[in-house]
């Protein structure tokens, strides 16, 4: 059965995920003879980046979320459906959704990644990741419910569980996690609990390599080191999480560590659909494409983003999992497709890298620009600009620069609501 | 087992309910020899007059509610528990709660009211009630997922059914209710929807009174009435729901009405905790007490708020179930518990009906105060000023503020999200 979409003779262009890559591939067709189908499971565009900052009560949801309906209002060859898509049918230019099957001329392919448990079932059980909205309010809840259950105990090993928290992943989300909750330990938390001693609450971060932000500069991860440190978090480095049953975390050098919580920000895999030839599926399980981002053996078939793996001499993995990927990949692809629409070849695509940037907590970042480094208060003042300016929409700018000015003067999280949604709904 | 608190040989009182009572009592306190313990099953409040506002996509939960702990921060004899209230033992002077028993020496109840179905075991399973931010938020999800699902059918019946929504209830809840889904119909949704007839969406309040608000002057109801009318509300008085089956609705003048979604805002009762004797429950399954709010039969027990039946001549039934009365109840209460504390006696409570006021939409509301009676867009900045004013924090009411002026000037909601919370956790 077809899902319900008014049939016309322009050409159809079917985008699967709301994304940074989604949004910007659609928006890339207004005005246009064609008719843009976006689908996501969700009716809003999350911006990722700052999911942590939901999670840590710094934010809250409507600020990195904008329903897409809106985004979309004043383009006329836009329709949206939420839905979740289940298989790719190449053969008949068909996906087919949880609501019907949806027919496409060029298919565009934004998907995204999803968390990576490197086959770990343990911690996919009992860990938890920070990939969407529902995902960082509920670690919020977790996070806080721990501090009202600490005050109940008298048991001292369950109360300092209760109260440590182990973050698995040195890379920006798992820097940026450990600082928030360095932030809540200091300057937070000790007004809310004054009967529990906050020195107890224990932070640790752990990674693989010998740094954290290794893909970053290395005066750019000394500086989160030592800026992590003073808010008492513990790095791990050179180390492996081997196992964790929901109360002990086993490392890799022999250490058995106590954490009630453990937040993964360990990595991401492509979020593949099925209905793929098998050698489609590249490194990372992202979908091998060529250099205007078609998807490889495929004629109408493009994936962008981070589910894209396009290898370069460069990128022999395939281009960072980065949201300037994705915008420009997504520009890239729009004036691709106009052309192919004309009968004009394709141009291949380029990535201009502009550099990374991740915050530490209050008043200290890290910035990489491919032409200066700099960490401290002014990397902080940037990547406060930076983000801020990247969100979508005047309002949601406006809310979340007051909670972030409120935040700063008063040294203060004004959302720290335990709010569990209703049960059986 | 008892619930961890440090014992002092300060007088204790324990409050239950973080509501606009609860909360009143606690601040009294403040820098009194006294030890005051906090319970609610939530961890902050709820400004409940503005839950149809984040039902109908204006305002986020963060704006209405503010953390318990956050209020009271600065208040060294404040101690708080997240915890549900199951019994309450008079006989040893103590309170039964799902994380241990707690011992008072006064105890103040504070716990409001909770939805009233009269009964009416269909409706309890099919309506949606809001009376708490989760059940305010999932109302969102619900009205969203309508039209959502409405675009996908081709059976359009089901698609007017999707389309159509039944308020039951014409209280001030009820209208404010209708009065914003008139306004999504109007302003938004046409926006978000362009493939769907949004002149089929139709929206039934329904009363069984002779007049809309019918506690508030006869002008009032008159000018509700005639400004629903131009949202196209179907206002059906004199009108009783007899039965609703999550899709047909029978009305008591024989008329049957289909509606996907029926909003229960027609009553509440009193959420009595076990452990009275029976006599002690009143009219509307309140708390009978006497004019100091003292439970009657019981020495250091303490009723205040919506929980609070006190029968004068004036009202035979008890107070009206208002924020006003809570507020006021709880302030003598204060006086009355710190003269009790110094030996001297009680002084009865004294209602100051300030008048009601309630918002019909864009531009529109009744005031009815107890000097002068009006309606229409004064109205409505005096409602929206004397709301802000009321919400809890600066943060609180910037925010709100500014949800409100962008919905104002833009003719738009911005928060229109469908945001399903995790499963299973």
């Amino acid at each position: 059965m077809s899902v319900n979409i008014q049939i016309t003779n322009k050409p159809r262009i079917v985008i699967i995920g709301g994304g940074f890559a989604g949004i910007e591939i659609a928006k890339g067709f207004k005005g246009e003879e064609v008719q843009v189908i976006l689908v996501d499971k969700n009716n809003y565009h999350t911006f990722q980046p700052l999911l942590y900052q939901v999670a840590t009560a710094a934010l809250e949801p409507d600020s990195i979320a904008y329903p897409l309906r809106e985004m979309f209002k004043r383009q006329n060859n836009f329709i949206f459906r939420m839905t979740e898509v289940l298989k790719i049918k190449p053969e008949t230019h068909l996906i087919e959704t949880s609501i019907g099957e949806i027919e496409y001329d060029y298919l565009v392919i934004a998907v995204g990644s999803k968390t990576n448990f490197f086959g770990l079932e343990d911690l996919q059980r009992n860990a938890v990741p920070m990939k969407s909205i529902p995902q960082a309010m509920e670690l919020r809840n977790l996070i806080l419910e721990n501090f009202e259950k600490a005050l109940l105990t008298k048991d001292l090993e369950k109360r300092d569980s209760l109260m440590t928290f182990a973050v698995v992943g040195g890379g920006p989300t798992g820097v940026e996690t450990a600082g928030a909750l360095g932030e809540l330990k200091m300057r937070v938390l000790p007004h809310d609990y004054p009967e529990l001693d906050l020195n107890k609450m224990q932070i640790h971060i752990i990674d693989m390599e010998d740094r954290l932000l290794n893909t970053m500069s290395e005066a750019g991860s000394r500086s989160a080191e030592k800026f992590l440190k003073k808010f008492d978090v513990n790095s791990w480095l050179k180390t492996k999480v081997l196992s964790y049953d929901g109360e002990i975390l086993a490392l890799s050098n022999g250490k058995k560590l106590r954490a009630h919580t453990l937040i993964w920000a360990a990595g991401v895999t492509g979020a593949i659909i099925p209905g793929f030839r098998e050698e489609v599926i590249g490194p990372g399980n992202r979908i091998r494409v060529d250099v205007y981002n078609k998807v490889v053996g495929y004629e109408n078939i493009f994936a962008i983003g981070d589910i894209a793996c396009m290898i370069t001499e460069k990128n022999p993995r395939g281009h960072p999992m980065l949201a300037p990927v994705a915008i420009q990949q997504a520009r890239c692809l729009v004036k691709n497709l106009k052309r192919l629409l004309r009968n004009k070849s394709m141009q291949p695509f380029a990535y201009w890298d502009m550099g990374v940037m991740t915050t530490v907590g209050r008043n200290h970042a890290v910035v990489d620009l491919n032409f200066i480094e700099f960490q401290g208060i002014f990397a902080w003042f940037v990547w406060l600009f930076v983000h801020l300016m990247a969100l979508v929409g005047f309002r949601n700018k406006l809310v979340a620069f007051i909670n972030w000015a409120w935040s700063y003067f008063s040294y203060d999280r004004g959302l720290r609501f335990i709010m569990r949604p209703l049960r059986n709904s």
